[in-house]
């Protein structure tokens, strides 16, 4: 074990890699060169088509041992990776890890093949219940947590190799060609599959809606595509996007957004140019109502919007409140139908979202980000992963990424959550580093990080609550009281990796 | 000196590589993996703004003996290739290979820098005067010939590993995003420079119209540029696009496109889904107009357009003709302004184009595809790259490429020109197999090659003129007379790369 930056402790390996500890958010620098993969040559003539997944599986040679991903634009009605694993399965494969872009709570389907073997990792971060269990050390199934941007860069450095990318195609070609605009599983964009098909061994189209060359628009071109698989179908529409995502009503996160909403607008960013990012949660959502509105009152022109998309965005999209919006996953019905018909509304990758090692990644050109937490501490670092019970229930996303990249990174959270309070004497887990967060804005009030003190001058020349951090925490901890610490064995069940790839956080089994 | 399967004689090897002699267009399998290049990082408000090329140069640290690379998007009216050659010769740089994807006769003004030692090798087919002096040898000065689709291949595959790629970008911004379809250079797609934006060591955009982040629609985006450099001016905007490409009115020409539209139409292929591709030449737009009429009469709708595009193409998209057009390079206005607006219109890379080492190049998706020819001999062998008198003055574009994906690959040529025979004894290069091509058209007859008997047999019973390729010789020497052979010394100024890597033949010095 050893301790890094942040006073974290972090095992020395974990499932056989040597580890790096976190240092800081900027200086760790890539020594190596981009992955590779073996050339291949299609001759004219040549089919990629193929029966079923099964002999997909045969095709791409997979074997014990190896690692296969798939992405998680079908989000909760994804019923791909599901059916890839039962025919693993059928074809007594074993020690399968799993490298996708996240896991949802349908994929608890998978939990009877962890425990019989067929699965023996996640190179991903888990939303749910097999996240629940391995906090329970009841799975024997190590998991490391990475944002958008570190995915992407761990398959381009060749940290991650993935043997086997299985790709949901919502619309595809026989040469597999896809996008995910049409067809009965349309979710829009494909944004988190891209880097996989670029550096997977093997690239599987998986298709419920198979057309006549040329499948247009092309997400992901037919020169990275082996094999293309149609099927029935590929998941629940129902599940796959939200027909409608709302603003909170809650007297609570609206009093929170208008704080957000007043404290962009101080930071003197909110001019022609303004880029914004904020999640589909209820208070991420009215922050975006209460910005535009002051867009359109000062008839400011906004450069871009980013992130996961939804009608919100779409709809400042179309009055000119952005020029563009950089969308690497569409979180609902509108989203999906302003990507396939607007041009300024564009498929982005991960890499290019977020990878902190390419030559520049839109978040570095973000001005403002609204986040949420599940905790913060005193030194403005942020918990997304686990909550207070110590359970290991969320993906980190983009989270990591937007902070460390935007000028102005905001979390938002109510002051207290269930019983518990939001701020912390030490966090369950560590995802984002309080270097990269400037601004917490609670109901009770705003803390604003030291290395912001102009902004910190002006919101109290606006008479806005500004309060030290160790203020708000105790006022909140007189509500509720001050929580006991949990308790965990040594045993680690999961890395959280920060997005350049050192160790921020290991997360631990509790004791029980 | 070996002689490869078509009886040519190649050197075993040129300019310090050993070579592989040609053998057939589709056996030859790549061993080895995508080439890579090192990791990079870039933080927040790490700026890639430059003042000069000469800055660019010193910050790419490029040295003697370095390989640097350019695209023809820009065609005859590029003055960025010039204007780097220069900066590199007064930073004092000598032993410079340029492999950029096509030299044009605006490029004569680099022979002085050849002969200064400035520019060592050309790593790209030469048009014009370079290659005439090549072939008088008064250049020192080895040049290696490639198609489209092997250029992509050669980067990709890492034998032709590019130090610094400067691309011309008619609309960039400060990180880095570019498209060629906005600005005073607009030239449309900008297909030839993706790849090295995907593999060079460094990648310089350099562009006379910076405009607000993002620069959008984006055809190679920030993630793959390392530094902007805004000029005055990217070259002569007259030459950079053909303010329009004509139908030949010589009626020999006439004739010629009338034969190939009735080959088309007795190849079965003319239905719907039909996808095609022509030059710019006036013939290959008779062809395409033709075929227009043809498909306008019988209702027949398109799959796709691919290649070079013209304005022909695209009012056969508008018309519903095509579904998509597949545009490597805008060859006219029409080309660019409809690239710029028109979702059916799609850019895509000359890897996609054309390479054949990837998982299928959209040429192996291509019907038929109507090809030029300054020789022809017995076995359909065609030379596209020198003249009867042995001068190399063209590059071999996509010809081979086309040729052996396309079902149907069709040369159109009039049986004399300049008082010289199509059909020859013997080529004076050989570009692109015989094995590849299916008709031979000139305005005296058809010739099918032996392997489409059936085609041959429909037009027959059409009443077209088909005559034996021997007959069709004959006729034609009755005529002009039986040409002298040239003579060559032993030097290889040049050689001809198939698309695979392999050498199909080799260039040499003219006895003068």
């Amino acid at each position: 074990m050893v301790r890094n930056s942040l006073g974290r402790s972090i095992p020395e390996s974990f499932n056989g890699q040597r580890l790096t500890p976190y240092q800081d958010p900027f200086s760790y620098s890539p020594q190596g060169t981009h992955a590779s993969r073996a050339l291949r040559r299609f001759n004219p003539g040549q089919s990629k088509l193929l029966g079923s997944l099964r002999e997909a599986i045969e095709a791409a040679d997979l074997r014990d041992g190896m690692c296969i991903a798939t992405h998680h634009h079908l989000r909760n009605g994804d019923a791909l990776l599901g059916a890839v694993v039962r025919e693993l399965d059928a074809l007594g494969l074993r020690d399968i890890t799993i490298a996708s872009s996240s896991i949802h709570p349908v994929h608890a389907e998978l939990i009877p093949y962890i425990q019989k073997g067929v699965i023996s990792g996640f190179e991903c971060g888990v939303n749910g219940q097999i996240g629940e269990l391995a906090s329970k050390g009841e799975l024997n199934c190590p998991i490391v947590v990475r944002t958008h941007g570190g995915r992407a860069r761990s398959i381009i450095s060749g940290q991650v190799q993935v043997d086997a990318a299985f790709i949901a195609a919502p619309t595809c070609d026989c040469y597999g060609n896809m996008n995910g605009s049409q067809g009965p599983s349309a979710c829009g964009s494909l944004g988190y599959a891209h880097t996989d098909a670029l550096y997977a061994k093997k690239v599987i189209a998986v298709t419920d809606n198979l057309v006549p060359y040329p499948a247009t628009p092309i997400s992901i071109p037919q020169t990275l595509v082996d094999f293309v698989v149609p099927v029935e179908s590929l998941g629940d529409p129902g599940k796959i996007v939200s027909t409608t995502t709302r603003i909170t009503r809650d007297p609570v996160g609206l009093q929170i957004a208008k704080y957000a909403a007043q404290v962009i607008e101080a930071s003197g960013l909110l001019q022609d140019g303004f880029s914004f990012q904020t999640g589909s949660g209820g208070i991420s959502l009215a922050v975006a109502d209460q910005v535009r509105r002051k867009m359109q009152q000062q008839k400011i022109k906004g450069s871009f919007g980013c992130g996961g998309i939804t009608g919100y965005f779409v709809d400042m999209l179309e009055e000119g409140l952005f020029q563009t919006l950089f969308d690497v996953q569409c979180f609902d019905l509108n989203a999906v139908e302003s990507i396939a018909k607007n041009a300024g509304h564009l498929e982005i990758s991960a890499d290019m979202y977020a990878n902190p090692f390419n030559a520049g990644a839109v978040v570095n050109q973000l001005d403002c980000v609204i986040l949420g937490a599940t905790e913060v501490d005193v030194n403005f670092n942020v918990n997304v992963n686990t909550e207070s019970n110590g359970l290991l229930l969320h993906n980190t996303g983009g989270h990591s990424d937007t902070a460390a990249g935007a000028k102005l990174s905001i979390i938002t959270a109510p002051s207290i959550r269930g019983r518990l309070p939001i701020v912390r004497d030490e966090l369950t887990t560590v995802t984002t580093p309080g270097e990269t967060i400037d601004v917490i804005i609670t109901e009770r009030g705003i803390a604003v990080n030291d290395q912001h003190r102009e902004l910190k001058n002006e919101l109290l020349r606006r008479k806005l609550p500004v309060k030290e951090i160790q203020q708000l925490q105790e006022e909140i901890y007189s509500v509720t009281g001050r929580p006991r610490p949990l308790e965990f064995t040594d045993e680690v069940v999961a890395l959280i990796e920060y997005r350049d790839g050192t160790i921020i956080d290991a997360v631990r089994k509790i004791k029980t």
